[in-house]
C-alpha cells in the first residue's frame, strides 16, 4: 500500500487535496514552485521535485498541464528520484494525447502511471467529495486506492489505458463549459427581453433546463462582478484541451468550438481572471446588454 | 373561479391534461381536429372549436403552434363563442411576439389572456406535475390558479404582461435544445475514443457536468433506435422559437443557432420522428462514427 506520498502542486486543488492526504495518515512530502505555498503546507515539506519524489511510494502531480508534469518528471528529475516501482499519479486537467505520451516514458522508465484528473473544483477538493476518474492497469488503480478515497467521494476505474482518464474529464469539461456558456445565452436572452432573472433562474433550476452548472454558476450571472470560484482562463485552457482532444481523434465538436470563442473572448476582453461565470460579458458585448447594476 | 373550461388540443400533452382537469372536477370540455382523440377523451365533447368555448369561463389552447391558436380563435369562431370575460389560457409553445400579438386581439375582443406555457413533456402532463410559467394581470391569473394547480406542481406567476410567459418558455428550450445537442457531443467524443460510454453517463451524471436533460436523454443516446418520449421534429420547431425570439429582440443566440442546425441536419436525414436524443446521429455522420450495435 502507498504510505509515503511526494505531492507536487500546491495550488488552490493541490493544497487542500495534499492536506486531505496528510489528514488521513498517509506521509506527505510537498513541493510547489512558489516557497509560501510549500511552507503553507504544515507537514512535510521538500525542497524540490526531487526531493519530494525521492523515497516515496507515489508521486502525485497537480500541477497546471501536461508540459508542466512533464517538466517536473523529466527536467527536474522526479522520475529519477521516484524509487523504481513506485507510481506516478497525474491528476492535473491534461489532453489524452499528452497524457498517453507521458505515460509511455514514465512506464519505460520502470515507474507504474496513473492517469487520474479529478472533477469537483475547490470545494470538492477541501472537502475531499473530488470525483476522480482514474485509467490504470486494474493492480495499479488498486494499489492506490486508499489515497484516491481520502481525496474523493466518486472513485472511478475508467479504464486500463492511460489517457482513457484525461478523455473521460476532457468530456465532462466539454459538458461543463457548453453549459455555463448556455447558461449565459439563456440570461442574454431574457435579459434583453425584461424578464425577472431571478424567477427565470428559479424556475430553470426546477424545470428540465437544469444543469449543475446553471444552479452553480446562474446565480452569480446574475452579479456584476462575483467572487471567483474559477476563472474564465481555466475554461480558455480546459475548452482548448477539449479541441486537442477532437484534433487528435478528428471529432468535429462544435459547440464546445463554439463555447470556447465566448470564453476567449471574454479573456480577451481583459476579464480572464473574472468568475467564468462572467462569460457572460460576451453576450452583454454582443448584444448591447449590461450586466445587473 | 373556473369551473367550466374548453379545451382544444387533445394531443400527447393535451389529452392527459384534460383528463387531470375532469379529475379535478372541472367540467372540459374538449375538441380535437381528430375525431378519435375527442372520443378518447371520454367526458365533455365539442363538435368544433367554438362548441367548445360555448358557455365556458375559460378555453385552454394546447395546440401546435400560434398560427393554429389564431385560426381556432378567428378562424373557427372559438374567441367569439367564449363569453365575454372569459379567459383564453394559451399553454402551448409559441413564439413571445406571436403571443403578444395574439393576445393584443383577444383583449380588443374584451376577452382576458393568459399566456401560460409549460414544461415537463408528456409525462409531466400524465402525472401533473407540469412547470406552468404564466404572464398575465395579477387577478387574471389569480383566477386561473386552481385550474393551474390542477395540471401542475411548480406555477410561476413571471409577469404581467402576455409575452413573458413565451419568453420564459423559449429560454427554457434554449437551455434544454442546447444541453441535448451538447450529451450528444460528448458522448460522440467519447465513442470516437473508445471509452465505455455507460460509465461515462455514470460518471457525468453526477458531476458538474450533469443536466437534467443529460440524465434523461443520454441513456438512450446509448441506444441504436430508442423509444420516442419526444421528437426531432419538437426541437427542430421550438428552437426555431427561440432564433425568432432572439431575432425579434436583435440577441444573438450562436449556441441555439448552431444546436438548432444539429436537428434540422438529423431532420433532414429523415430522422424528424426519431427520439431527440437521435442528434448524436448528427455527430456519427459528420464524425464517421457508427451508434451502438
Amino acid at each position: 500500500m502507498m504510505k509515503r506520498i511526494g505531492f507536487i502542486g500546491l495550488g488552490s486543488m493541490g493544497m487542500p487535496m495534499a492536506q486531505n492526504l496528510m489528514a488521513r495518515g498517509f506521509d506527505v512530502r510537498g513541493y510547489d514552485v512558489r516557497a509560501e505555498n510549500i511552507e503553507a503546507l504544515g507537514g512535510g515539506q521538500a525542497e524540490s521535485a526531487a526531493k519530494a519524489a525521492a523515497g516515496t511510494d507515489a508521486l502525485v502531480l497537480m500541477v497546471v498541464n501536461a508540459a508542466q508534469a512533464e517538466s517536473v518528471l523529466l527536467t527536474d528529475g522526479a522520475l529519477e528520484a521516484l524509487p523504481p516501482g513506485g507510481t506516478v499519479i497525474l491528476m492535473a486537467t491534461c489532453a489524452p494525447g499528452a497524457v498517453e505520451a507521458l505515460a509511455a516514458k514514465v512506464e519505460a522508465a520502470g515507474r507504474n502511471f496513473i492517469d487520474a484528473p479529478v472533477s469537483g473544483g475547490v470545494a470538492g477538493a477541501r472537502a475531499a467529495t473530488l470525483t476522480i476518474m482514474a485509467a490504470a492497469p486494474k493492480e495499479t488503480f488498486e494499489s492506490a486506492r486508499a489515497l484516491f478515497d481520502a481525496l474523493g467521494d466518486k472513485v472511478f476505474h475508467v479504464g486500463e489505458r492511460p489517457g482513457q482518464g484525461a478523455t473521460v474529464k476532457t468530456v465532462n469539461q466539454l459538458l461543463c463549459g457548453v453549459h455555463i456558456a448556455a447558461a449565459a445565452e439563456a440570461f442574454a436572452l431574457a435579459s434583453k427581453v425584461g424578464v425577472d432573472l431571478n424567477i427565470l433562474l428559479e424556475i430553470m433550476s426546477g424545470s428540465s433546463a437544469s444543469s449543475w452548472m446553471l444552479k452553480d454558476r446562474g446565480p452569480r450571472m446574475l452579479e456584476a462582478d462575483p467572487v471567483v470560484t474559477s476563472a474564465i482562463d481555466i475554461f480558455v485552457k480546459d475548452l482548448g484541451i477539449v479541441l486537442e482532444a477532437g484534433r487528435d481523434m478528428k471529432a468535429a465538436l462544435p459547440l464546445a468550438a463554439l463555447a470556447h470563442q465566448l470564453f476567449l473572448a471574454t479573456s480577451g476582453r481583459g476579464d480572464g481572471q473574472a468568475d467564468d461565470s462572467q462569460v457572460i460579458r460576451a453576450y452583454h458585448s454582443m448584444n448591447g446588454t449590461s450586466p445587473p447594476a
